[in-house]
Order: structure tokens, then sequence, then C-alpha cells
């Protein structure tokens, strides 16, 4: 299955970011050089699947010593990452027919997608275009993302570390309510990312570590929202603490099952919403009748671009995804990506393994049952055991002017050998 | 004017509260025990002047190490501050009566409040009511605010890191909008705290010395909000860059001088209204007449009280504060707040000078006019230069399974030594 001859790789991102997919890219930098007898020029595709439609690529070949440490600490993407798929091969085959051409004319034979699942699926089906065209194309994922939705992984690349923001901001406003409830703020809300998912919400949880006697109620995705079920336990709170914290899913749905709160419908895609606005609204909701002072956090972005305080751990799987995709690739391998397997729990110890990208394609992890309470405002013990070690572990980062150095990198472009191209 | 007893000193904190609070109280406990020849217990009040109605204390005197450096790193109140003030003297002269009943009971002769100058404020009138009861008071005011507004201080103790969490959040969420603006977000909002100034909003320009050309318009306090001539701009930074950035203060004002948002007004107190939710509702605006993806960050608490990212440079500030309260009060002054006063510019050097209570009491400082460009929309170089030396340096933080270790302190309560009390 290995291929006799030198060939050129294509490493391309997709999908919302993450405080470390950068450091995957650093691994799959680093890692590609460690194979010049299989692999000649590595380029990134910028913008994902866009940049490869448009043969809009760099040369990130030789990225000197200094860009590659800058990478690792570097948030959002650096080569850009769309939120944009190619459309179904019998609907618009041109698509395909145009990313196999600029596959072609640039040498390339690995594919290296660090994306969500659905991307992953995507170039696995350029990979079998590509074939049917003559032109063997391995296509490697490499997962991220910081809702940890991903199956059949124990964690996922990024979510470490907006766990360990999340908490660590829960932790520092909860103190600041503790010292002023008597006679200021008795709610205090923060919205936690996740359209399906609770995961990053669950992380709030960790604060019970150092206050466990917190009146802390969070709103998982997972569960139906009642409002009237819910407010008597804020109520319980007030009265026998003084006051409430509440994490709130951006994703809760009311019992009908309807989105609690909707930034944006899209027009263009029927069905897709933009979250956001739920603590805002609930905050809103609990102002008319608790009439008492109420303060809700809604940290969007920062929850997943914290460079400056990622978790180690989360920090070495991003590194660990990248460099085992490349030497997967190394080895012939196609189709696959690597994902995180527990191997014990203290000390905690983990691996890659490789899995096909169809095993985890449209499939979607929920928390699980045994990390909520029954009742369904709490994490378990089990889910807190869970979340620690995905938290752990620091990495300082450069700074500039007192500021975290996230001065931006740069790569060369590549000629373009193609015509443009316009659908 | 130096007494010739030994007299017990009193602490307490009052306000909004910061990252950098309570290492001002642990520079009191530090310095106290300095002047054993002048000073006898040192008291806290827990809730501000409430702790001193209700004579509910708490020891410091004899606070340990391990305490003594936990404070150093803990945001919120450590003693809890109130948002709570004494009538005015003529109007509730029992009040004042009841101050005096419990400060002479527990022979304290210095009253150290670490708060807003309205506090400081009723605090002097304190010392003026116990002297006309014959009981020697001193009044020593510790500043802090993160909103920076104290007039005749060059800084505030607390803004600095309030502005350091800012522009570093900021920083990050701008480049993981740089990565998905050409499918995904093309505006971005921010809200930052100060209810009648842009101090903190200001410090967002801060990432412009990585990211010198950022779309980044900033709604300051200071400035009539005009939404009309606003949505031009908004356009063009799209047109011209992909995307714009906007750092919205919670406080801006209409045209017509009314608050743009509120998030709750408040029954009992006429006049005051609770902020919040102008970038939310901003946000609402420019989707309305955009038709984009809009994204907005509110950090609220975390932006006070963001332990893990505090300012060297504050830090130092909030604790000399401290030191230099204590050492003014040994020194036999009264009424007096120790400020912050700029030597010299390069390199940033700094001391504390003694000033008036009365000549800060009520006075507000906006953001200067040379701060702000003239259409109003950016800060100015000489902003920036101000503002980088009070955002430079960083402390570290002990962490505790994954998250900063900010486990609460305690402190023995100190008997009762007088009866209950109620209005």
């Amino acid at each position: 299955m290995l291929r006799s001859s030198v060939t050129n790789v294509l490493y391309a991102q997709a999908g919302g970011v993450s405080a470390v997919i950068n450091t995957s890219l650093a691994a799959v930098i680093e890692t590609v050089r460690a194979f010049p007898d299989r692999f000649g020029r590595l380029y990134g595709a910028r913008n994902g699947i866009l940049g490869v439609l448009h043969e809009d690529l760099v040369d990130l070949t030789d990225t000197g010593t200094e860009t590659l440490e800058r990478l690792q600490h570097l948030p959002g993407g650096a080569l850009q990452a769309c939120r944009f798929d190619l459309d179904p091969l019998e609907a618009n085959p041109a698509q395909y027919e145009r990313v196999y051409q600029v596959l072609k004319a640039h040498d390339i034979g690995v594919f290296l997608y660090n994306g969500g699942n659905g991307s992953m699926l995507t170039a696995r089906k350029v990979a079998d275009y590509c074939a049917r065209r003559g032109h063997a194309l391995q296509v490697i994922g490499i997962p991220k993302t910081i809702d940890n939705d991903l199956d059949l992984s124990h964690a996922a690349p990024g979510y470490g570390s907006a766990a360990k923001f999340f908490a660590t901001s829960l932790l520092e406003a909860v103190l600041d309510l503790r010292a002023m409830y008597p006679t200021s703020t008795r709610v205090f809300l923060m919205e936690a990312m996740g359209r399906h998912t609770g995961w990053i919400a669950l992380s709030g949880s960790l604060i019970l570590d150092q206050l466990p006697d917190t009146p802390l109620l969070t709103l998982f995705a997972e569960r139906p929202f009642d409002y009237a079920a819910f407010l008597p336990r804020v109520r319980e709170a007030i009265d026998r603490h003084g006051y409430c914290v509440i994490v709130v899913s951006e994703g809760i749905r009311t019992p009908e099952g309807d989105f609690f709160a909707v930034a944006r419908c899209n027009s263009q895609h029927v069905g897709w919403s933009q979250m956001g606005g739920a603590a805002m609204k609930l905050a809103d909701w609990l102002r008319r009748d608790l009439d008492t002072k109420i303060h809700a956090a809604v940290p969007d972005y920062l929850q997943r671009s914290a460079a400056h305080l990622v978790s180690l751990t989360d920090w070495e799987m991003a590194f660990e995804v990248g460099r085992v995709a490349v030497e997967a690739a190394a080895a012939g391998h196609n189709g696959v990506l690597p994902v995180i397997r527990k191997i014990s729990d203290e000390p905690f110890e983990w691996e890659t393994s490789l899995i096909e990208i169809e095993t985890v394609a449209d499939l979607e992890r929920p928390v699980p049952d045994d990390f909520i309470t029954l009742e369904g405002y709490h994490a378990t013990s089990k889910a807190l055991d869970y979340l620690r070690p995905l938290v752990a572990g620091e990495r300082p980062v450069p700074w500039h002017h007192g500021l975290p150095d996230l001065r931006p990198v740069t790569f060369p472009p590549v000629a373009k050998k193609l015509p443009g191209w316009s659908e």
C-alpha cells in the first residue's frame, strides 16, 4: 500500500476554531519533515476547502522555528477555517472535478483535514472521486472541536482548553458574586457554547472543587428546559444561600423541543439558527419574576480562543493528533483519523488510535446520562472525575506590551498553476 | 498629632470589587505589624459599613502566612463589600451614633476604608461625628475601582488588571474572527463595564499593537451614540476588511442623553439603573440592518475578577496603596487617601502621594478628550502610551486541579460587645 514515490501534502482547517488547532498544524509541519522519503512539499489551503477550489495555497514546508513556536500558542485558525462544505457529488460534480484538478496540478497525494466530522466525510468522498479519476489520494482527518461531541474519542482536542477557560472564569466571577450578594447581585448567569450538547456547561461544575457549597444550577442542552419547574429552584437557592449561580447551555430547548433562544435565523439555510442569547433571555425572565439584581456573562468566542489559558493536556492531545495523522499518512493509511483513547485513570494516561472516518461522521456525542444528576441540574462526581485531567496543566505564553504575544504568522503563497475558478 | 497610646485598626471594603482589592488588604495586614507601638488589633468589618453597624467583625491580626499569600491572588472581596452607604447625618443620626458606639467599644482609632469616593466621604463624616462625641478617629481611604474614574490619581488600583483581561480577551477573540469571517461571523461586539466612563472600553485598543490593521470601532460612554451615523462606519469596515470589531461601553447614551440599554430599573432607588445589554441590543440592531452573522461577548464580572491574569503593575499599585495607607495612619494623618502619581514615562515610574478625601469625592474622571480621536471611535496614540505600562507584567497564580487555586480564606470572628442593632 506504500507509495514508491515522494508526494506532496495538503493541510486545511475547517469549522469553528479553537485555542489549540494551530498546535495540530505545528505538529503536522514538524512531522512531515521526519519523512523526507515519503513527503515533498507541505501546502496549506487558505480557508479550508475553499482554498482548494480557488487554488489559494500557501507553502508550509520551510516554516521557520520562530513561526513554528508562535503557531503553538496562537488561537483561531492560522490558515482561516471555512464554514463551507462541498455539495453532494451528484448535485455538483464540477466542484469535485475542480478539487481533483487542483490536487493533481500540485501533485498532492495526502490531504490532512483538521475539521469536524462533516468536513472529513466530504474529504473522504473527494478521495474516492480522485481514485476514480486515477489520482491516488490519502485522506486523513485531524479532529478538533471545543464542543467535545466527537464520538469514539475520550475527548476532542480543543475541549479541554475551552473547559479550563469556562471553569476558571466562572470560579473568579463566583468569588466576586460571593463578595457582593448581601447588598447587590443575587443571581449570576453564564452562557456556554454548545448547540446540541452541554459539554462546556458541564465544565462549570469544576468550581465545586474549590467552592463546594455553591448553589450552582446547570442547564444542559441534553435536558428539556422547563422554566416553570426551574424558577422554584432559583428561589430556593436564594432563600438558602442568599445567591444563585446558573450555567446555561446556549442550545437549551423548551419541553416542546424549540430552542429557548435564537440569535438569528438564516434565510439561506433553512432549519439553521445561530445560537446565543439564552442567558440574557433567562436573566430577563428571572428579573421579571424575582425583582432582584441579576448579572449575566456571555463569553462567546472568548471561551474557544483563550490562548493565555490553554490546558496542557488538551494542548498535548492537539499536538499528538497532528503528529499521528502524518505518521498514518506515511504508513499508507487512508480514510482514517486519530482519536484519543484513555489508558488509565490514575494516573490519567491516554494514547491515540486510528479509526475509520465513516465510523464517526454524523454521530454526535451528548453528555452521558451518568454525568448529569437525575433532576437534571447538576454534574455527578463521575463527570468531575472525567473533567479534571482534561483541564490539567498550563502552558506559559510569551508576552508583548502586557498582552499575550499573539502576533499572526504568515506563509508564502504557492504560485497558481490553473485558471481561476468560479461556480 | 501622634497618639501616645496603642489603638486598634478597622479595615473594610465597599463597592464593586476587583481582582486586586484583596492585595490591598494583604498589604494592610503586613504593614500594621510593622507598627506594634502604634497599632493593637487589626479588625475587618464584614460587608463594609454594614459590618460596623451590625458589629460583625473579624480579627485579621494573626493572619497566617498562607492566608496572607492566598489573599494576594484572590479576586472578589475577602470580607465582602457592600453596596450600601450611611444616610446623611441629619436624616439618620442613629446610624452614626451606632457606628461610634461600635468603634468605641472595640477601641478603634483608625478606620481604613477600601472603597469608592462616596464611601470615603461617608467615612470622613463618621470621623467628624466621632470627634464631636470625644472619640478620636483617623479615617484613611484606600482607592480601588476598575472603572479608573478616580480623579487626581494616574490610575486606580483594579483598572490595570481589568484592562489587561479585556484587551487580552478581545485580542484572542479577534484572532478567532479573522479565521472565520470569510464564511461566518463578520461583526464581533464586546461590551465593557463602565457606567459613565469608557476606560475599560479604551483598553480594547491595545490589540492594535499586535493587529494594527483591525477595523476596530469603540463606542465610548463619553461620546453620544448616534446609531444612524455609526451604521455606515460598520458597513464601510465590512466592505473594506470583510469584518468589523466593535467595543461597546455599557453606559453609552443616545444623543438625547438616555442610556442606550438598561438591564433593569430599580424601583427602590429612583434614577438608578443597572447597566448591561448594550452590546446585545446593538447586535440585534445590526443584524436587522446588515443581514450578516454577528457575535457578541459580554464578559461582565469576568473582567473585574480575572485573578489568573492580573497586571503586575496594577497589583503593585494595589499593594502600595494599602501599605501607604497604614503608614499614613501611623504618621497621624486623617481624612486622606494615597493616590498614584506618575514620575516618569520612560521607564514608567510612579509613586504614591496623599491627598485629602474631600478633593476627590464625587469627582469622576472621564477618558480625556486627547485619548479619543475627533470622530469619536478610536483611541489616540497618547491613550495607548498611557495604557501599556498599566497592563504590563504578570503574576503567576498557584493551581488546584487545573483551575487557579482561589479557595477562599476565613478569619476568626470578634466577640460582640454590644446588643444587636436594627434600623
